[in-house]
């Protein structure tokens, strides 16, 4: 019997508690792709009942009571009886466990119906006010949103910022003190190397991206790199959706969607790249360990890691498309038939400052995180007015990437985000880029056929890599500690930096600086 | 206020525990359209934790308690002080919740927990065996469940049969002592039907409707005929399943499947008609009483005449075809271009006996159903083993029907009910046959234009008829109640069998028999 197994009642009722949340997901997941549309009222109570179930379910004296067989309830340490006994992962099971009881303790439960309720509406509320270009039709929504999300800090509890509150719902451990300079390195970094592509001469044609590509072959393509990337579709799916996005509701079912537009063929194509990469983590994690904290991943900037290093790293590499474009040829021969593949791989990685986020560049892409980072603080600090807020997006993004946005779908309304009440998230984007390129750099370390096996259509070395270490982890080390463990490193932009500066350095022609000043 | 309102917050709770069997049945759907296959195993226990969930609610004390204040928790008599200042609805409502109550109280939540488990394992090793025509790897969850379903009838108790217990599952009221005679004297009228077709000298041409037709062209049909059924799409959808199917989530949220087979036309088109009449029937229930009983349906066999009365007195029908068939000649000019109407009302409406009871005409389904339901109570009943049901299946299709099945697959295995644990279920089939001639009968009383509206594509009149006596109820009146109180006659067979006699004497041109003796 390992010692994992001691903790049997506790793991089984965390699996019951796991049960409801999975028909939350599935429930959601079912919302964003099938669900008729006049159904959404329902479908907000029905998520509401089934995440207060859950919620109570996990701050209930039957928890307490198995918790506290094992550590004190009240600071969370491992009762003496337990300390020597116990292996390291049945620690780290306790721990991760403990912290978030501790956590979900704080939020009444009559809180966590009502914020269940308002995001499942708001949500839908946003969907219309995008469409019809309303941002006042979202405005009272967003206002109830942003008090709750306050209410939530003061329930959770911070220091320094009740922003910190949310930011570790999202990525424990994480800080504005620790953020603000981190940001502001990267960004003189990416406005320097900005103004290098901005002064170049060479111009990648796009045009050949956005010629009429069937969409239905689209599809196909994408299924096709995603099995290639060993994404497993007999245990997950690819649906359409107006947001791509990844759920799990176990390792064996874990689904991915994708949207996919006439004229715009790399939309479709770098989303099922990137959801595969968040799909193979949920798909690698350990089955016997589902529904406890060693089951689960670990932080979102660790999730985005995964789809980054697939979409950047692998996506947007020469050695990928070595091996796919002659593929995508074949699928689509009187687009890019005639096509070379400088030309194609050039035109995918072209720079340019856009008012989309989920459609920008690798490069200014975390020009738009910083935005919203910058605007999510004052919000949630209350120094700006959420009616305030698309007079101060655009400001920001004429501010940052030199744009303006014609309208507030294009602008304020973009990101769905906020209708969830996802304040805190949009970091983790930014985060995930750094660690991505912190993890690929180990990777070619340690694997010195790594881009030629790339270039070859062979994912599974880099999958296995990443399986063994770290989808195997699920939460038995945090963030800082497995990208530690991992590169010997804490998290440093480097070589994120190096990345962009040799990429762009040789697609624009610009000499490359010297290495950047790491600052973390 | 009204009376109802006087009930609020056992409303409040019942839509509550609504929201997780809502939340069971998306899972359930789920599964049977877009589930990963290897994802099976987890969605066994997922459902199996929100059926006890919600069982666990229903029978917890926080019911009795709101119960106990309106009536007595161990009779259902309304309390002296309500008596008089409760309305009809709301007595109704205390009753209805009251008997679900006392019946959920008497199965144990362990026991609950382990049949939801069962069923959804044993439903997906009856999927496999059917597909390998293998029964005996079917057979040891088939056993379980046949242990499990025998005590659960021990546990809700009985008189005269155990099977009593489960058919008041499906069918309240419903007893083996009332269907019996019922299905004997059907039986006599059936067989004598049958050997006037089999001596008739027309013989339908049914080959036309096995030529080609193409499967997406098939569905945009059904899709046509659902909307014209005024079936609404902006609260449902139309899936494919292995098994045709209507799940409701709440009346804004009813789905249906089909399915579909290049070379078997019907079988798609008119399991559009039968689930859209299932459909209508959900989409049609009172949303503001949604989570109580007067929000739900009475009975299977209630429900099954709603389809079948589409499906059958409708769907099948001189009216229906006089506006449909030149649209489905447009759709398919190749196969049906040429193909008189006549014709091809005559091939839908042959009469064969068959081997497969989803496919079998609307004479001889009954003989199938028959069939099962002797099955089931010598199952119950315990006069006959687990393991020799394929002989047993076998020899009675061939007492009834006069065919012998070649495989399991296409005869023991061929029903998905029995793998979810469903004795008890196959009769209301043909219940819901008897009420859907009743109903139509009525329906062509009280409206002298009906067949002329069908004619001409008009079938709001009937579904306006149908809310106003049936949707919009509830569970309001008993089945029996509800059938007496629209046609002013208990059950009888006497309108089903005139149909039979009138349409297929018809068809077949023999002289109709005097209308025949009604047996209820």
């Amino acid at each position: 019997m390992t010692t994992l197994a001691a903790l049997g009642n506790l793991t089984s009722k965390l699996r019951e508690i796991h049960h409801l949340r999975d028909a939350s997901a599935v429930l959601s997941w079912d919302q964003e792709t099938y669900m008729p549309a006049g159904s959404g009222a329902i479908r907000a109570d029905q998520l509401a009942t089934l995440q207060t179930f859950a919620h109570n379910q996990f701050i209930s004296s039957e928890m307490e009571s198995l918790l506290s067989s094992f550590l004190d309830i009240e600071t969370g340490t491992i009762l003496p009886a337990h300390q020597a006994s116990l292996d390291e992962p049945a620690h780290a099971l306790l721990r991760e466990t403990w912290q978030d009881f501790f956590r979900a303790k704080k939020l009444p439960s009559s809180f966590v119906t009502e914020l269940g309720r308002e995001c499942s509406i708001a949500q839908q509320v946003w969907v219309e006010a995008r469409k019809t270009n309303d941002f006042h039709r979202f405005l009272p929504n967003l206002e109830r949103l942003v008090r709750l999300k306050q209410k939530e800090a003061d329930y959770l509890g911070y220091t320094d910022s009740p922003y910190n509150a949310l930011l570790d719902t999202y990525e424990p451990g994480s800080t504005v003190a620790q953020l603000r300079p981190l940001f502001a390195t990267l960004r003189t970094h990416l406005i320097r190397l900005l103004d290098q592509i901005r002064n170049s001469p060479i111009q990648p044609n796009t045009d050949l991206l956005t010629q009429s590509f069937d969409t239905g072959k689209q599809l196909d393509f994408g299924r096709l790199v995603l099995k290639q990337m060993s994404y497993d579709f007999q245990r997950g799916r690819l649906d359409l959706s107006a947001h791509p996005f990844t759920t799990s509701f176990h390792p064996t079912d874990v689904r991915v969607t994708t949207r996919v537009f006439e004229h715009d063929m790399p939309s479709c194509l770098f989303s099922c790249i990137h959801e595969g990469g968040h799909g193979l983590y949920e798909q690698g994690l350990p089955t016997q360990q589902y529904g406890t904290p060693l089951g689960e991943t670990i932080s979102l900037g660790i999730h985005e890691s995964q789809s980054r290093l697939w979409e950047n790293s692998v996506g947007r590499s020469q050695s990928f498309w070595q091996y796919f474009y002659p593929k995508l040829q074949e699928f689509f021969p009187t687009q890019l038939g005639s096509v070379p593949a400088d030309e194609f791989y050039l035109a995918i990685n072209r720079v340019e400052p856009s008012l989309i986020r989920v459609e920008a560049d690798e490069l200014t892409y975390n020009l738009h995180v910083m935005v919203r980072f910058e605007i999510e603080l004052d919000i949630i600090e209350g120094r700006v007015q959420v009616e305030d807020l698309p007079e101060m997006w655009n400001a920001k993004i004429q501010e940052y990437l030199g744009v303006t946005p014609p309208n507030d779908a294009e602008g304020v309304l973009q990101d769905v985000h906020w209708s969830f009440g996802a304040f805190g998230y949009f970091p983790t984007y930014t985060l995930g880029n750094l660690y991505a390129a912190m993890l690929f750099h180990q990777a070619k370390k340690d694997m010195v056929d790594l881009e030629q096996n790339i270039g070859q259509g062979n994912f599974l070395p880099l999958k296995n890599w990443l399986h063994d270490r770290v989808y195997r982890w699920g939460r038995q080390y945090s963030a800082n500690d497995l990208i530690q463990r991992i590169t010997g490193q804490a998290l440093t932009l480097e070589p994120f930096i190096q990345d962009l500066e040799e990429k762009f350095g040789n697609l624009y022609k610009f000499p490359t600086t010297s290495s950047p000043q790491a600052s973390t």
